[in-house]
């Protein structure tokens, strides 16, 4: 069992790679709650014996104030304390909520991820974003808290769903296409079928995306500059995976692919890169298109927590592998979504 | 209107002193949003004109989260973003709720307070501590951070009743106690009703109390150690505060005089000086016993954030004006409750 140190500027985070769930237990100073979803505890529950378990529903639908409420009766009743430690053992929403309940309970409690999904092992688990959404808008409440540490079980992928392996190369297409041209290549050589097949190319994928991620966040952690690329596709993909329920994968593609349409527009990226944008995408089993509702869409943009006065950062390509961010108008925007959408 | 700083180590707080109302907008660098009760509003809502108010039931009962939610939805209503500034105008439910907004709406945003009350004056608004109550346990979720501006306009406490000038000065009392026995001694030789008579006097005295407490929070921001001592009177306090519906004074005033029977046990502080303390609380009009529900107290106590394994973090007094934090098991402390309480 290797580890390594995320050193994020707020507090470090100690990564365990190839690391076996069992091992988990003797690596922690005292007391430990894990809190979990009804699909992990079917499919992982033996597992999880070591600790009391806080289970909640699975899905994005419950990423709310509700859950973090019930989450919360749970702890004070089941005794947790500031020398407890919080596990979140799951996917994006369960690391999301975990991370967030350990900032706020107390005033702040010790907490680690345990991510079981390729989104979570490349993305939700890293970087200390945290939070709930509230109604239709995305992690409008939240937190900047880094977990005390990762780790890494590459064994409890083998209980994914297909459609999880899809969501999560979302996120690894993203890394490709605002940092990563050689990672991009990569893929359009590979599928996501060879990873699941092959724990050991998996591992190597999975970190090289962690890496890439975490390497953003120790230069930005608060999200003043460079960290904002890796909301690349997020903007739109945002305000249409509440408004049309899609997972979270399919909402971050038409969002990638609505991006590199504007990039056409505005930051010189090329229509034959736009394609190869698009075939990746589809290789990978991901939607490219969507008919939305372009005045439910905008209004949702301006609630975005990106939005600054009356311009939204959006993140655009000038090349694959090449990202920047481009404030643009709101009234620029509308015109945008009419004409090129 | 003179400025200082209080050098916080995770974000400096200015200080605006003798600064009316009115003068307050000019400033604030963009868009601020007030958040208020409607007893300030009645009072001073000509003053604050100038903002869009969201406006909060008054009272300890409405520190929850359900009163969270509601800010959170009509500051999504009202358009706030990341380059918005929240300002509290209250008391301490007041600054201690939207502190804690605040610090979660979309992950953290610019506040600031105005407090209006001499118990937000002196200790609510000060060091960075918010939260809301979950049932009978107080502050059980919030955050440690820090407002950018703390606004003391003496002025407004000409509307603020009797009973919370007497609320207020429990505090007051409590500085004295742990760390300042000259101003114990000032105290017994004056009045709250002197301070509420004379601006200047009063002024004076609550300068005094935020430097006393803002030296602590400089020192031990995140309650390591020194910043416990300032816990005074609040463990028996917080229990029988939600569990009777105290005002926060009258709970601190019985937990004060609890915690000096434990130092009469424990500590070595002299009966004589317990009796000096209570005549001082009642002089100020405060309770000095109630007759609770032992059982229940103890199970409040277990729930404590102040809790370590089997152990509570007491602060005990020595002296008038010399405190200290000792470790009382929880055997120990139910025995305590029984004999000497």
């Amino acid at each position: 069992m290797q580890t390594t140190v995320y050193p994020f500027p707020s507090a470090a985070c100690t990564v365990y790679h190839d690391a076996p769930l069992s091992a988990l237990k003797a690596t922690l100073p005292g007391r430990a709650i894990v809190v979990t979803d009804q699909h992990l505890m079917d499919a992982h529950g033996d597992q999880l014996s070591d600790w009391p378990c806080i289970i909640i529903p699975p899905g994005e639908q419950y990423k709310t104030q509700a859950t973090v409420d019930d989450i919360i009766e749970q702890l004070i009743a089941k005794g947790a304390d500031r020398q407890t430690t919080l596990i979140g053992v799951g996917g994006g929403v369960v690391t999301d909520i975990t991370g967030y309940v350990a900032s706020i309970y107390m005033r702040g409690i010790r907490f680690g991820f345990v991510p079981t999904s390729i989104l979570a092992m490349v993305d939700a688990a890293i970087g200390g974003k945290n939070g709930v959404d509230v109604g239709l808008y995305k992690n409008m409440v939240g937190t900047f808290r880094q977990p005390g540490f990762l780790w890494y079980d590459m064994a409890l992928l083998q209980t994914l769903p297909d459609a999880e392996w899809i969501n999560g190369f979302a996120e690894v297409i993203k890394h490709a296409c605002i940092k990563d041209a050689d990672l991009f290549a990569w893929l359009e050589q590979h599928h996501w079928a060879d990873c699941k097949a092959d724990a050991a190319l998996c591992a190597e994928l999975v970190r090289r995306n962690s890496d890439i991620k975490a390497a953003v966040v120790v230069n930005d952690e608060r999200e003043q500059g460079e960290r904002k690329l890796l909301n690349f596709g997020h903007t739109i993909g945002h305000a249409v995976e509440n408004l049309y329920q899609l997972p979270h994968g399919h909402a971050i593609s038409i969002g990638m692919v609505a991006a590199c349409k504007l990039s056409e527009e505005i930051s010189g990226f090329a229509s034959v890169e736009k394609e190869r944008m698009v075939q990746l995408l589809q290789r990978y089993g991901l939607p490219t298109h969507l008919a939305f509702d372009k005045a439910q869409v905008m209004d949702i943009l301006l609630k975005d927590k990106k939005k600054v006065n009356q311009t939204i950062h959006f993140i655009l390509l000038q090349a694959i592998g090449q990202s920047q961010v481009v404030p643009i108008g709101t009234a620029q925007l509308a015109d945008l979504l009419e004409q090129v959408l």
